[in-house]
């Protein structure tokens, strides 16, 4: 039979990224590539505990249905936290519980807009965020990304230029993939130009706990005087990826409309990790163990960002993260992204081209994207190596 | 600051079961009302048995991310088990894992509709997959359901008046929330039909396994030499709701495309749930669990139909299930469905109007559904006799 599919989903494919990621099943592969937290991140044993208390002490409550919006301590503690740690939340915000960020991403999108609607991005951009935009029949518009955060020149540009833009969609810190931190004047500039345009920013703060260098910067979420900011977090990167639980912070009215919109997705998030994150944040010490999280990733950057500067500096420009879980590299002229991809694949290191990337997917790039987060540190110091010998067999 | 929202969302309304699930906060109300799971019919100390494995011996595997497709175990055990016990699946389709029955019935839609389709339901229908084919900006067109199932002459009017159905959505066992049962002949012409229009059948059976009287009947999924059944499973009403854990069989292309749309909804399914899951039916006896819920659900069914002969025959028509949670109940005339679920409500009884459950959400109805699930066997029998109460105040 021949099957018909919907106008949004018919032209896509899976995630590059997913699918380098399940191809990564050869354990010799040094997997540069995905965004996977450090397994030694994980509180293991403490979720052992905290799992046979909650068996113990309420096992109903963790295997039958909950509500949409969360479960109430945790959604609790979130605002708490959002207001404590980042000064983000206002009387006019709600905050509910969502299955990972990437859920908030879609979910504020589905509740925003119809077929037909732009989203604005910075880029390059996440690519699970872009593909969520896509699902929902909107265009995804790319505006270049600087050092300083995205070009506030163009974006005014292309807010005129496109009078369905309904969602500006950041990650102000830590960015996917380009590691880079958007500075306070920007952050201003951007915060500006929405609210001048009527445009609902989404800001995507998944890495934002993992600062590990430099001066912390305040949320879009913290400047939100007019409930136009939707934040969206995440515990992926802290307490575990594959509990899939995140949280969303967002004015009132669209925290409903997402509400009705994850009710028809999935009823509600897993109980039984959201209780394990609340009574974590309850029972343990989330702050240290962010710190040991932080410390972490503190290490692996350095030993990255030495080991590229030893083989790769002159050759190939790479950004110097002051936190999150990758690092931008920029090939130099006359190298073809697809042949350094192939030539790096040959040795054994996965890396993920710039292309998957990209606003508009038919667009070059000469960039590549890197994670410090899931090898070793062994593996780190011989992946640089063999991407070093990649790059010389191709000039 | 005013809002503008998506135009499949904008009319949308929290569900009203949701609603009143959320109302459930007083204890002395008799829940009636919420489709929730006995809580008793939970493994509750086989999975604190099962999740300390699972922390002890592969705690990364748990907390990691994983595929989108679900944890390769599980995958393979619901195949299985849809293979050995419901003889459905064929060497064109596939199995992944979802977020729970709900998110299966909404991936299918997203997959296969595109804004202004049309999915073709039995009505009345459940009020979650009704809500979801809306989200995604199809309309739902309601046939009469018969005791025999959907009316055959009327679907075929239907797909004849309406070009743009892509999807046939049906429960044909236990189904919600009439209670009724599809007969085999039924089944053959609905298939029958749905091929000769080229449309999808969507079967929803997350009752399927809860038979406790009558005989079983063939999966439409089984009858499935074509290629047009997707076929959805859960296991929220046999090992855990919260759990959030369903499965969905069907032609590999439309498998492979709802993948693609469960990357940006929420990557992959909770690994740990997944995990337990998998644990479960490896390392415990499955059937003989169902076995024990099944015994739950006809001992209670048998105590409603009971109390309902006692106090309201002769007044109320009630369907008798052979399995499934629900009872549905229709008022004699003269009695006004709002005025009854009222009268009920102050007696504290919770029941859902059948207004809730209509393809068309401003009809009328003269029904209404109970359930036997959650409420005790005390609570069963003077929640009958408020019923009989409420219904006398209006006579």
């Amino acid at each position: 039979m021949e099957y018909t599919f919907s106008r949004a989903l018919s032209d896509m494919k899976p995630s590059a990224i997913r699918e380098i990621f399940k191809s990564l099943t050869d354990p010799e592969i040094i997997a540069f590539a995905a965004g996977n937290p450090a397994p030694e991140s994980f509180p293991a044993s403490d979720f052992a505990e905290l799992a046979a208390e909650i068996f113990a002490e309420e096992p109903t409550k963790a295997l039958q249905y909950g509500i949409t919006e969360g479960y109430p301590a945790l959604r609790a503690q979130c605002a708490d936290r959002l207001r404590d740690r980042f000064n983000s939340g206002r009387d006019f915000d709600d905050t509910i519980i969502v299955s990972g960020g990437q859920q908030g991403l879609e979910l504020c999108c589905k509740a925003l807009c119809s077929e037909g609607d732009a989203v604005i991005c910075e880029n390059p951009s996440f690519i699970g965020a872009l593909n969520a935009f896509r699902s929902i029949g909107c265009r995804t518009i790319g505006v270049p990304l600087t050092d300083r955060g995205i070009d506030l020149e163009k974006l005014e540009a292309t807010f005129k230029n496109e009078p369905k833009a309904k969602i500006l969609y950041v990650i102000p810190t830590f960015q996917n993939p380009a590691g880079s931190t958007t500075d306070l004047e920007t952050r201003r500039g951007m915060y500006a130009l929405a609210k001048k345009y009527g445009i609902i920013i989404l800001e995507d703060n998944p890495y934002g706990e993992l600062r590990f260098a430099g001066e912390e910067l305040p949320t879009l979420k913290s400047l939100d005087e007019d409930g136009i900011v939707v934040y969206c977090g995440s515990f992926s990167k802290v307490l575990s990826a594959g509990m899939r639980i995140g949280f969303v912070c967002a004015p009132k009215p669209i925290i409903s409309k997402m509400v009705v919109a994850k009710q028809v997705e999935d009823v509600h998030t897993n109980q039984l990790s959201q209780m394990l994150c609340s009574r974590f944040i309850a029972k343990r010490d989330l702050d240290a163990h962010i710190a040991s999280v932080r410390a972490i990733y503190r290490g692996k950057c350095r030993l990255m960002l030495g080991e590229l500067d030893k083989v790769l500096a002159g050759k190939v420009k790479f950004t110097r993260p002051e936190g999150g879980l990758f690092i931008w590299c920029t090939l130099p002229e006359g190298v073809m992204l697809d042949d350094f991809v192939k030539a790096a694949m040959k040795r054994k290191v996965a890396v993920v081209p710039g292309t998957a990337f990209n606003c508009d997917p038919s667009a070059p790039s000469d960039s590549f994207r890197i994670t410090y987060s899931t090898p070793s540190e062994e593996q780190i110091v011989r992946g640089i190596a063999l991407l070093g010998e990649a790059l010389d067999s191709l000039r």
